[in-house]
């Protein structure tokens, strides 16, 4: 996607007007602008169109204010709602450059993780060097699945696209003949990230298989 | 924008399934999704659509992020920036049932405050109390533009615009006519909660009308 007006130039025409500090993190807010145009397999929830990944980080970071309380712990301590945040709103940026994965289209997803590095390489790097240091660590956090807050995060992730399916009657699982057992192969980080929230998943599934909008195996 | 698979369903037929806050906070979580399909006049930055207001609020959630530090404190303090995030992530909620208003369309702004009002009632009212009360407060302290968050948050929804038709050749200023004595006056917020970003809109408006994408007055 590049266009007569693409992003690099405004930091190229700013830099010599405003400080260079600030002309990079511009670029780098206009750049994360074609996460838009990166469209997910996941509808809306009235099924008119797919999401953008954009729209879907969005409703992501949300969904962490809201839950937070359903997030496992780190021992007796709470986790920090921000670095939850934080990596919700990076955790598609490598998109950018290198595409949405169907999670459950093996041939998209080899040679993921190559691409993904390139990709946070020149995204992260158009910002000042110590941020691009904090946001892709942020990215690398969400990527570990290590930390208490990575969990909850990729627990969110995975439990978004199962609520659009079920308000969708079905949705891509139906449209792509996805059996419960691979659902529940998705589904597992929800047990690690937010142990109580694995019970939607369950009562989800109930429903979609009784109404015959997936099948068993 | 009304479907046969409609939101609401969700909280009615889990509601005996899982906890009853949670179905609340479920159903929370996937009516947002029809922020998706409110569409504002900003296109993307290279003009092929225009953006979603979900699609803006992630943005603006990033850029408050990676923009911090030119926030105006309060005294000597710094800024909390979880709270700029939260009211940034839910300041447009409201257009759901009242729609995006072009900032400069004095008509589609008539009643508009009724119209939002109502709509924070619907929408924060879908959560279980206590957050529907956090989440309306963060919205209303957006509004408000009083604490030095708010004011920051502000800055960055009228920067954001002010990029992309920097981006676009002048992007709906152009399309609609905009002077650069009109766009000084939607940017003086800027000045209010990140002064040093206003140097940013003085260039932008310099380039502007040195390439005839407005017209001065």
């Amino acid at each position: 996607m590049t266009t007569p007006f693409h992003v690099p130039a405004f930091s190229e025409i700013l830099s010599g007007l405003i400080p260079e500090r600030l002309a990079r993190q511009l670029a780098f807010v206009l750049e994360i602008d074609r996460l838009k145009a990166v469209f997910r397999k996941t509808t809306l929830t009235d099924g008119s169109r797919r999401e953008s990944s954009a729209e879907h980080s969005w409703q992501l970071a949300l969904m962490a204010l809201v839950l937070a309380e359903y997030a496992s712990k780190h021992g007796s301590e709470e986790i920090d709602p921000l670095r939850v945040v934080t990596m919700l709103l990076v955790h598609d940026l490598v998109e950018i450059d290198a595409g949405d994965a169907f999670a459950f289209d093996a041939a998209a997803n080899h040679g993921k993780e190559e691409r993904e590095q390139a990709a946070a390489e020149r995204v992260f790097g158009l910002l000042p060097e110590d941020q691009a240091e904090t946001f892709r660590a942020a990215w690398e956090e969400f990527e570990a699945r290590e930390t208490a807050e990575s969990r909850f995060a990729n627990a969110l992730d995975r439990l978004q696209p199962l609520l659009h399916n079920y308000a969708t009657r079905g949705g891509t699982w139906t449209e792509f003949g996805i059996t419960s057992e691979k659902i529940f192969w998705r589904m597992a980080p929800i047990k690690d990230g937010a142990p109580e929230l694995h019970e939607v998943v369950e009562k989800v599934v109930e429903i979609a298989l009784r109404e015959g909008w997936i099948q068993k195996g």
